[in-house]
């Protein structure tokens, strides 16, 4: 059995890195506190009896060797988003060092090399590139992303050499010979508290589309302007923002949100002549996202056209879903069983580094239960029994998978 | 016959005072712009042989004696909104000064006293105080009013004072024995270019309610909270600013208006927990305008109430509409027929210095064609001719109504 204090005791200590005036984390990837944050981690895996160190880009790893160096990877990440919580990451990575201690405590040497990550910047918050240390261990981080710019003009490329690393050695991060990807997670919704189980399968990370739609009409007097010769661009954008969640709610476990919207001129008695939104399509099926896609476009451009807009749709980014792998959903269902928890399985809606590994070898995730589904926030939540129970289900599933 | 020729040059060398790269025109109150502005229409005065002057507050009038001392007045204003056109405002202080420069020429003494006058501030654009000249010739600007401040800080009475004005002496700007107010503007819309008629009777001038409305429901990860776990404000508001469409459209002449809208925390993967958008309503009559705005706060309350929103509405500003002489307006009217006009009747969506003299004396305005509507933006134009036209029946109806 994992031990329950000792992890939630690492999840405190962790918590004090980068921590905010809410009791939040703040984290961002290459500076200070993330390195601080790693060091800390370093220091629980030296604890743990692993080899620990860092790759080319900054990842931080412990290895518990094997009989063969054919490695299950257990990873998340410690960055974090602007005033975030404490678990999503830190729950995954100080898992995964449990899992590996307790092994160690009971002496077993796995079949397996067992190898705990700490991928750099998954939140994608410094650089708007997120999953950088995954990519990088993928085999797919560019030297062009690298250029990719923080708000004050650093590259990532600049960013790694300022901490040490060395960006024209990305390619050496690059693992092989894995055998399998295995990442606990807390669930960041409210699905596993309504069923009221402590952890659950993921079936599949959906992949975001991002769009940002953009209408022109015409701005003009809101007092002089009757209404039947206006060109409102504000009025369209509602009626297809309506119509978006319709369509949203015609597909079962689709999301669709409209996050931002702006609209100019932008003053009280001028009709807006010009708005823009984005959009955050999901869904772990390709099939059923492209479908909605498709629907919400059609809506679109017919109400642009009903009205006389111009329409300019934006692809900002297509991310392919990512499922899991069956066996893994089949190992962790056992786990959940054999430790007499319904077994629920949900699809994750938030993207994850495991995403990266898809085509390159099997991925699977643990979902812990979030209080309120809240995350990306100080209230962040995961009680310390729900904790202990998915650290223990990860070290089933992990005993499990080594044995295949 | 009033001259064409007089009236076009001096609105071009007016529009000289102020200009922007655009080509329009910022002059806000109490600045050395506008003080210029009001100069160059002094001499102007000065050439049409009035009496030239400046009240306590700064509004600039030309006075013709008559065999009364009662007073026609004849208005409007030389101040701008940030980047605006060379009509709004202009056109009327012009356009007075040529009626009564035609009188002199034709040696004509009138039986009421004539006054033309540029009123400070219609636009409100310094202060977010507008009509302030015409307030203090009502007698209803207050020591209260005058305490508000510009974006640097400035107050009204502290403008005034730095350009040699007595704030104290407010109430000395204030009218007696005016027989009536009359002012030619141009439309600021389409409906008399859509009649193909040069100039038209206003109704009455729709007064504007501002409202702010705030949604509070709950923010949330666009990936992970699943459609039907949603407190999205912003789908909310969309639903209700296409009722408020729906509900304008229901009532002729009604113009409803949401101008702005922001939503928190504004991130393309975070589900809107917060949205605030304006509505500005209008109708010159308040008994149309009161049943719209019962309309949109109930559908706006049952929609919040539907999706479990905490909403709140703020009333940022109430004026009533101000209905047009009906003399007047069948003096217009008339006008408008001995010219060969088709007389079109419509009302005015902007907001313009005669409201401040509802109760006081009988208020009425004419409308000039203006080309695509377009106003508050270098774009806006009338043409030479329809100034023309427009100043003649301005004409015949100051000659009317002196007979009265």
């Amino acid at each position: 059995m994992t031990n329950q204090e000792r992890v939630w005791q690492r999840i405190e200590k962790l918590s004090a890195i980068g921590k905010t005036q809410d009791g939040g984390v703040t984290r961002y990837s290459y500076t200070d506190e993330e390195a601080a944050a790693n060091e800390l981690v370093k220091s629980f895996m030296e604890e743990a009896g692993l080899e620990a160190g860092y790759d080319s880009v900054g990842n931080l790893y412990g290895i518990l060797k094997g009989e063969k160096d054919e490695t299950i990877l257990i990873g998340s990440h410690v960055d974090s988003v602007p005033n975030g919580g404490n678990f999503d990451g830190p729950l995954g990575v100080l898992g995964g060092i449990e899992v590996l201690q307790t092994l160690q405590e009971e002496g077993i040497k796995p079949k397996h090399t067992l190898k705990v990550m700490a991928f750099k910047d998954e939140e994608g918050s410094r650089f708007g590139l997120g999953m950088i240390g995954s990519r990088a261990v993928a085999g797919t981080l560019t030297q062009h992303q690298l250029q990719q710019q923080d708000s004050e003009g650093v590259s990532i490329h600049e960013a790694m050499t300022s901490m040490g690393y060395d960006p024209t050695a990305v390619s050496e991060a690059a693992l092989t010979q894995v055998k399998a990807y295995i990442e606990l997670h807390i669930e960041q919704g409210k699905i596993l508290e309504s069923a009221q189980v402590p952890a659950g399968v993921v079936s599949g990370i959906a992949g975001p589309v991002w769009l940002r739609m953009k209408l022109t009409g015409e701005a003009g007097h809101a007092g002089s302007t009757p209404m039947n010769q206006r060109r409102d661009t504000l009025v369209a954008a509602s009626l297809i923002i309506a119509e978006i969640e319709r369509i949203a709610l015609q597909h079962p476990d689709l999301v669709a949100t409209v996050g931002q919207i702006a609209v100019k001129p932008g003053g009280t008695n001028v009709i807006p002549g010009y708005s823009e939104w984005t959009l955050d399509l999901r869904h772990v099926d390709e099939a059923v996202r492209d479908q909605a896609e498709k629907q919400i476009r059609d809506a679109t451009a017919q109400i642009a056209n009903e009205r006389d807009l111009e329409l300019e749709i934006d692809e900002m980014q297509r991310i392919s879903p990512a499922p899991c792998s069956e066996q893994i959903q089949q190992l962790i269902q056992t786990s959940l069983e054999e430790a007499g928890i319904k077994p629920i399985t949900l699809p994750s809606g938030a993207g994850h580094d495991g995403m990266q590994f898809i085509g390159k070898w099997p991925m699977g995730m643990i979902f812990a239960r979030s209080k309120d589904g809240i995350s990306h926030n100080p209230k962040e939540w995961t009680t310390s029994d729900d904790v202990a129970t998915a650290v223990n289900i990860l070290d089933r599933t992990v005993r499990a998978l080594d044995q295949t």
